[in-house]
């Protein structure tokens, strides 16, 4: 049996700010740190022992997953990091404050771009290029819906994360809100419809547990030591 | 041209403390830490930017160069963490004090142990077993000399760094003293008879400018921003 723990980002500037990020590289908070540093210890408490750890190329989920390894005692595993775990792209979203644009287009739009599977986001016009994508096959994207997403994580897992745990190697994964809700989507078959459900928040680990066929087995979600928790 | 950075940790705790360190993990002093911020900050005013870091299994370098990635503003880069770059296994010494040491068996002879390249300190009586190393084909040392940790860092240049180099991309290696005297063995040739006169203090960041078929060109060391640097 196999254990995969999944961690979002500690609050970054742009979640106390509430203002859409995406790709863009928003810095950890006080409090971010802090509830990086809690969620080390609540599974240095609990015992958890990982081969390798799973990031993106954002600073918020490198720097959370970085104090985690360090209060678990555990810096000297592999970490892996992949724009294949990037937040979502948001497009021309990025950047803008969630409260002014639910004013601008309506509640209901906001909260479908936010949450739900298949809309995407308007696009930017311009396509950027960052100097850290330079050496990757891929473009960056004008924005993405969270079935985008999925899709371009799927390949990392299915060559990556999903073999180490059919090996029976614990696995930790520190990403985002809306990568972590994708794999949440693909490791418990959420409907398409009932994905705007499901919320990641900072600072509570996701432990799933699976069988040597990578059946999923139990879900647990560790709350006790919340710092404040925010989405 | 391909531009390779060499940095020792920040100050340990084993370092304020003069004690002899080799594979145990002791932590960075508050010190330690703002070596490593400082030594970001040169290298960030200099602008060098790189394609991948390397570091050793140990935490006072992994932090380090967290740190360092995190001033430059480069976090996103690969960091390839490995054994082979490991501080020299100390043997017996590890955890003795120095000055101790050199009480016990004259100063001549620490010279020789911390400072010669083939003396091997006292040996072990029983290999230790850490978890870090269970998943590698080799086992932990009974001791190293200075030449034995060459010999195993060889291999890692050759196939790792020295490959990055001659394509252009520019390197970054955060590790330790013995670790880094060994390097500056091979890469500037010097004599067996003379490293015993090279030390590479915390924080002073070597700078190698190579040809594009890897023949040396210069080499600077930065000491400006030094923060009350100890070796």
């Amino acid at each position: 049996m196999a254990t995969l723990v999944m961690v979002r980002h500690g609050q970054s500037q742009a979640n106390l700010d509430n203002v859409f990020t995406g790709w863009s590289d928003s810095p950890l908070t006080a409090k971010g740190i802090a509830q990086g540093r809690q969620v080390g210890a609540e599974l240095k408490a609990k015992g958890y022992v990982f081969t390798d750890v799973y990031t993106s190329y954002m600073k918020r989920s490198i720097i959370t997953a970085n104090i985690i390894l360090d209060e678990i005692d555990q810096l000297y595993i592999p970490m892996h990091k992949t724009w294949r775990l990037n937040e979502r792209h948001y497009g021309a979203l990025s950047g803008l404050n969630k409260a002014a644009v639910g004013k601008k287009v309506g509640l209901e739009t906001l909260h479908r771009w936010r949450r739900g599977y298949t809309e995407v986001p308007p696009r930017l016009k311009k396509r950027q290029h960052e100097r850290r994508y330079d050496r990757l096959g891929v473009k960056e994207p004008l924005s993405e819906s969270l079935q985008m997403t999925l899709q371009r994580i799927l390949p990392y897992w299915q060559d990556h994360i999903a073999p180490r745990l059919l090996d029976n190697h614990n696995q930790l994964i520190v990403a985002h809100g809306s990568t972590l809700r994708a794999l949440v989507k693909y490791i418990e078959q959420v409907p398409d419809d009932k994905i705007d459900q499901v919320e990641v928040p900072n600072g509570q680990p996701i432990v799933y547990h699976f069988d040597d066929r990578l059946n999923l087995i139990d879900k647990q979600i560790i709350r006790d030591g919340e710092v404040n928790g925010n989405s």
